[in-house]
């Protein structure tokens, strides 16, 4: 089955697009939890791993699908990579759609082995082996063709995803990305690009195996990029910390309430730190990450079409 | 010390400007030395290991610089990124410049984190671990200032540094590098915002700890990006197997022979797949790498102003 098809049943089966972010910091992880293992890296990524382990336990069922931030694994050395791995895979068998942020680049045979790493199969002698097993992955197309192709020609096939950088949602994105190219804004001729890209790897969803990354600070921009992604997913980031709100991302989505994911990742995982929650959940850090993932849908379901969805979840809200 | 002194002070000590690239896959390792592994992720990892160490003791003392891909790496899960981490070790034990070629990009404590595993520190309790411990990284400035000072403020003080993409040589690289914004292509744009950032971490050497990857393809560009980017050493790939000559590159320097870094991957690294080394050094891929290593340098002396450099690795060619 096409990714495209994968994540639009994941969404309908949910009732909601909310796409939790997992990006583990030392100084943030519930207290109690980094304190009870050994201070070297081994022992933090052991932490990381419980916790995302945590957060992916209190909202699977609930939405459907989580984002792990490879940079803050990567931080821990190796071991920090084994609690990467380790979490993607308990991801996967809850049943969630597990997207890996790498913004991985690269052209040719380098994008390939890359691709191969985390959404495809590494042949060793007469044995293949899935060194990561994401179910996609994002990436970044500055590099044009050569570095989008190759990761597309792992991914399709094996009913995996990429999802690559359009509209970034960060202040200093403008510096390039809003440079004006033959009358349009960079990103707009990205968007072509990326279009033109997922043409070939639509499924029976009508949606691609290539997602585009649309920031939701700007909504004007979501609705003018939604017109030219035709059977594009966005991936929505900066709902909640980054000061996006349901309203201004309501343009990223199809009339039936899918084709975007909406992204929230200190919002949700480490919901535990607010106050109210606090004091609703004491030390329950996994109860507070479930209030805010509810929190989260129900908002959305207010005020995007995300509401056409049924909502399971709202059932038990 | 800074990064730019760092990397000219190992540049006039070998006396040339070659980074000879180690990208490691399963089926271009010298013969003999995969199949003498185990045929599973860590037996294909200690092969990588010890074939990029080998590599590094043929060119070391020669050259003064590597450059590992990350990627080839982390397809192999785990197990490899400890190879990768033991074959940092091992070229800066050899007195190298150790380059991580992993093209990371992202914004934020996002890109800290990202600078501080490779290039930094990790603390953990009353304690600071260095997790990778390479010399630069390769990054990728799409996102904007957002993307890149977090990465800065944490290489320049450290005496670490940052190359940043500006040309690719792969031939999509036009698709968007090339586009015509207020009548300049992008990538003059870029390498007014690199030129920009690098400005404030010039250290005595006149370069600075942010770096620029341009592609060897198109030596106009070269020569016009050399005049833009005062003070920013280029890293140039594409000489080789990517059809770059000496000629090519010889505007990446300045007059002093200085200021830019040509990178060899497969020319050098698997030189022993070449018949008339094969015929002269049998087995001894070591040797065969050597050779292609001194050719190299040789190349780069008779036609680009590194030959301006005293020439240690000359006297015994």
């Amino acid at each position: 089955m096409g990714f495209g098809q994968r994540l639009m049943d994941a969404i309908r089966h949910a009732g909601n697009p909310v796409l939790v972010g997992i990006d583990p910091r030392v100084e943030s992880l519930p207290e109690g939890l980094a304190a009870g293992f050994s201070q070297d890296l081994a022992g933090l990524a052991e932490a990381y791993l419980t916790f995302g382990k945590g957060v992916v336990d209190s909202v699977s069922g609930l939405v459907p699908a989580v984002k792990f931030q490879s940079a803050f694994y990567e931080a821990l050395g190796p071991e920090g990579l084994i609690a990467l791995r380790d979490s993607l895979a308990h991801a996967r068998s809850r049943g969630l759609i597990v997207i890996l942020d790498g913004k991985r680049n690269d052209i040719g045979s380098t994008a390939e082995a890359y691709a191969q790493a985390y959404l495809g199969e590494v042949t060793i002698g007469d044995r293949k082996v899935t060194p990561w097993e994401a179910d996609a992955l994002t990436i970044n197309a500055y590099l044009g063709s050569d570095g989008v192709r190759p990761f597309l020609e792992t991914a399709t096939p094996r009913g995996k995803g990429l999802f690559s950088l359009v509209r970034t949602s960060n202040p200093s994105a403008r510096e390039l990305q809003d440079l004006i190219v033959e009358g349009k804004p960079l990103y707009r001729r990205m968007a072509e690009l990326v279009a033109s890209w997922a043409e070939g790897c639509r499924d029976e969803s009508g949606y691609s195996a290539l997602g585009a990354v649309v920031g939701a600070t700007y909504p004007e921009q979501l609705a003018e990029l939604r017109e030219v992604l035709t059977g594009v997913v966005f991936l929505v980031p900066g709902y909640g910390a980054q000061g996006g709100t349901a309203k201004y991302v309501a343009s990223a989505f199809d009339a039936q309430g899918l084709g975007a994911i909406v992204n929230s990742s200190r919002g949700v995982s480490f919901a535990y730190q607010r106050k109210d929650l606090k004091a609703t959940y004491g030390a329950d850090w996994q109860r507070a990450i479930e209030h805010a993932a509810r929190e989260m849908i129900a908002d959305l379901a207010a005020h995007t079409p995300a509401g056409r969805l049924t909502s399971r979840a709202g059932h038990h809200a």
